[in-house]
């Protein structure tokens, strides 16, 4: 038994005693939960009991962004000992599936993630996580900043996806959390300039005020019109789509550059109209994003370098015995907070 | 003046004398035209007037389908001679411009196309053309297939963007003339085997009669089963949308493996839904289709090594004094008809 | 205890009995040994002691190449059953690694491959073997076929990485076993025509006999003077290197277009001089090959569906018990023998 | 008649007058030069009158690397004006020819270039060239800044061919001028950090002194070991050669991890050992470089955001007047220098 943070049914979250499975395999270490950042998902399991076709039929200990300490490994653990600051990859494929490999492990259809129905997710003070899904901080990260990893590791597969050249125009629609991170990670990727478009003007400044970044509010000019200003018409080199909203969605065509690329990060619940001539008029190529896969090390080696600083985006931190009010917060305080995380109390 | 099919506005050919610059530059070659083949891009000139940003406003000759032999070539020209059998490339470019410089000169702004108002196509004795989009055919190549190469070329540059990998499987939604040449390109590309699915019984008696082409007649069973059956369930490696259809675009991620690419080739005119999530959930790649560009000389390789067999998909060849009633045939044939050539009186 | 050919040491083979493990895992399979092809490496091993770093120090059962069925299977194999026809992958590595992670699981430090040492090769009755690296052959391949998935593998993977585009030039320079399995490869895989060059002409008369293939016999002229007349002073779009030989190695540039690609698939044992001047003149890409990954899926669509025919490539089968009379034809024919394959009893 | 900085023959400069043509063609700018860096090549032109097959047999005005403002615009230009600020790419292709039609305008064989025989340079008040090739210069950039454009090009071209993924580490053999430049454009193309070996402290200082660089000098540990050291064993993931020492280019494969990138940037004169199998038992791929192709605007996105500094690497900037003396300095001071600029009377 130990204590953990249950979503107990929609709308009900109780932190209390839950049975947890306990047996360390070789591969395996245990690893002591010190910070674990509150993602829109966890928001949306609390407010709607079901992200599309996972719904939640059982009492689910919610929270997959998290920083730790190796407490004990496994008898095959070889690149971890106990005392290792760590962060952890929450999706755990089946390692000789076809797609894992293709080394496309994130679209294995056998993955397992945490908080996602019917697998517990990480909000407990231990949690038993397979070592090579177990990443090493470096000394220059604080397990703040590696519990900001994993939502990072969007924005870097999404970077990875545009493909990148050195020196390219990047547009981000959209200045949510995600939307933040992408715009990050294809600054640090590449890029030479990244604009963000949003109507949402605290987003946008908090976003605006990093070197690089520079903000749209489509209130005041469309994302179109500000970067044709900004590129004498030529448009992105690419978009990071990231708001899901059908709008920006069918715009698209009107922000890349000829042979340019979209990457479609933001997730439309329902199908929505695009304007397909219009791609094919670019000849546009059109990237998607699933989680992320192999990216891990690549976010902490940025991250740990000092070329992106997340710390910006973490908007407060809450002990473990307030975690409902954590989530309370996080439903509320939307337009305001980019990150809530939630400290374990032997952190 | 020279003869020639003129649209003299939506509905209404004649075949008469035109007035035609007669400028040869010095890098220009000038051509006896011997074989134009109808696109339906032509047909749809004659019957509606316009496609989409593109009206006829004044007479414009039609064709752009072309083979013929040089009769002179400009100063500067090296790599032609008078007599050689060429086909022509019908788009040119402004050499010098952002896009050209990049390699994808399709998707210059300033490019200038045959038959595409209010630029005359070659369905007349004789054209002046650019040396660097003239192509010279192999003796393996007759005039009717150099013909051909125009709308394989479009086949071709999907099978490109797609980034076939030797042995992928490959799946062609819509078997219309560029559905067929894309299949064809995409085996002859390295596809280990191509399947094609539409609801036309008769055009996939067409394609189904290739060696390593497959056919789903989607009356009898869906493209989703179909294709899930062929690859225990994995998915196409690559999926070529060439219907344009909305429910098939609807459709399409359920017909690509994990980490898949689709191709989007048909045009449909306004926009349609498209199910991201769908895409998403596998991490699917989507390229679009702009014409061609860099492809003769790999689209005349390929059918003059004997690799990609056309001549089959050549429905029926009339004398140009007839061109008026080629189009009325295009126009009404549809069904049966893949490919109508006309034939120029000299050739 | 089970029969098998035993490599005692270097020079020394025996058929004879010798002590296996026989434990079953959920994951693996238990397979009837139906025909095994021998290899270039076998036969190295058996005349030279070692290849590299690999020494044999122990007696070591050799074959890698083979086609058996499958006889019992481990209780968590779902994609095949008893009686399914199947070839093997040779090679298992840690699907834990940070290479198999990637997908790139032939570069695993870890991986084990049969026959090299100190693991047993595959030249006995019954094997087992992970069912993740076990395929399934279709009705359409025999036995035979299904050994040689294996070298065709390499010619598999050499044109994965050369990334062909539809129609390009491809020209392999060495017409040994595993040049000819290239040249089919990079045919299937795209290439218009692909040009071998060799100074054995036995061999040029075997892989020129296919339709797609030319042949160059250097000691008639040149490769480079070859090509240059093939592709009018363009050069190959792909240059696949298998002779290992240092001055074909070294005159590589000549071969090239500009921005072409050049794949060292030959192993020359010491380092070898090459003209980076020459290759960077025409930014050549260089790329090089190491066994393969997630490539028998795609060998076998291809010789499944008819487009490669390796059957010319076989030019003996042996009974196992004249295993050691097959190895040492092996050693001498090695001018005018292809592939020499062995068949178990039962099969 | 125009004054220039004239390399008479090997050894001998002269600033004196000397005739060049002044036509100024439709698609043509003129420019008066405002700074004009000197590079290597420049100097062994000097010291050696002749690199590889460009010979200098007639008298040749020196100087590729170049800033200035637009005084005369031919009547097509349209994107640039009288009073513009400018940096020029000094090499011209022919842009219908095959190369350039592909987008790899660099390796054209027709493309004349600045300061290579017999075609002028630019050490001369004012130049004549294609707007095309002529590229305006953000406010937040320098004359100085803006003619670094061009040795940071070959950076940047070796950046884009090295594919890097985000978050990457990087190593660079070789702290001269280009090494540098890679290193920067490494970092700021989507590094985390880059790594640059030399055993020439002086040099390591200065770049040393850059965010995210780490140097390593060989006199006192090996590239290999403290690149194992960096990343547990792994290797980096491109590694950018850019010394052209032959035990430098012995050593690459040690340095780079299974799959990744070598970078050859340097140019050995002649042949060097290359370990073929070390490279192939990583499967590594290596990219050439030769000048650069759409690469300027990048490269001025990069320095215009801020994003890379290259003031830092001016070492001295002597007035036109000056000139001889500044290519006697560029021949002496190589350990410290490591780039000489030239400013112009009028700027």
């Amino acid at each position: 038994m130990a204590e953990a943070l249950v979503l107990e049914r929609k709308g009900e979250l109780a932190l209390r005693d839950i049975a947890l499975p306990d047996q360390l395999r070789p591969q395996d270490v245990r690893i002591a939960v010190h910070t674990v950042g509150v993602c829109g998902s966890d928001v949306h399991f609390y407010t709607h009991g079901k992200i599309g076709p996972f719904v939640v039929q059982e009492p689910m200990i919610l929270g997959h962004e998290a920083s730790g300490i190796v407490v004990q490994t496994g008898s095959d653990v070889q690149h971890l000992k106990v005392g290792d600051r760590v962060c952890m990859e929450p999706g755990i494929p089946d390692p000789t599936s076809r797609a894992s490999r293709l080394g496309i492990y994130n679209v294995d259809p056998a993955v397992t993630f945490w908080a996602t129905p019917p697998v517990h997710g990480c909000l407990t003070p231990h949690v038993i996580h397979p070592a090579a899904f177990t990443f090493k901080l470096p000394d220059t990260m604080s397990f703040a900043e590696g519990a900001m990893v994993e939502p990072f590791a969007i924005g870097m597969q999404s970077a990875l996806r545009a493909r990148i050249q050195p020196g390219d125009v990047g547009l981000v629609t959209g200045a949510g959390p995600i939307g933040m991170m992408t715009a990050l990670a294809a600054l640090a990727g590449g890029c030479a300039k990244v604009y963000v478009a949003d109507l949402a003007q605290p987003k946008l400044d908090i976003i605006g005020a990093y070197d690089g970044i520079e903000t749209i509010n489509i209130r005041q000019q469309s994302a179109a019109e500000a970067i044709a200003e900004a590129t004498d018409g030529w448009g992105a080199d690419v978009v990071f789509e990231c708001s899901g909203a059908a709008p920006a969605i069918l715009g698209l065509p009107a922000l890349a550059r000829p042979g340019g690329a979209i990457v479609l990060v933001g997730m439309p619940v329902d199908p929505v109209p695009v304007d397909i001539v219009g791609l094919q008029a670019k000849e546009l190529r059109v990237e998607t994003v699933f989680r992320y896969a192999n990216i891990y090390d690549r976010a902490i080696a940025l991250i740990g370098a000092g070329k992106v600083d997340l710390k910006p985006l973490i908007s407060a931190t809450l002990p473990f015995a307030d975690s409902v009010a954590a989530f309370d917060r996080a439903v509320e305080a939307r337009e305001t907070d980019v990150k809530i995380q939630i400290r374990m109390p032997e952190a």
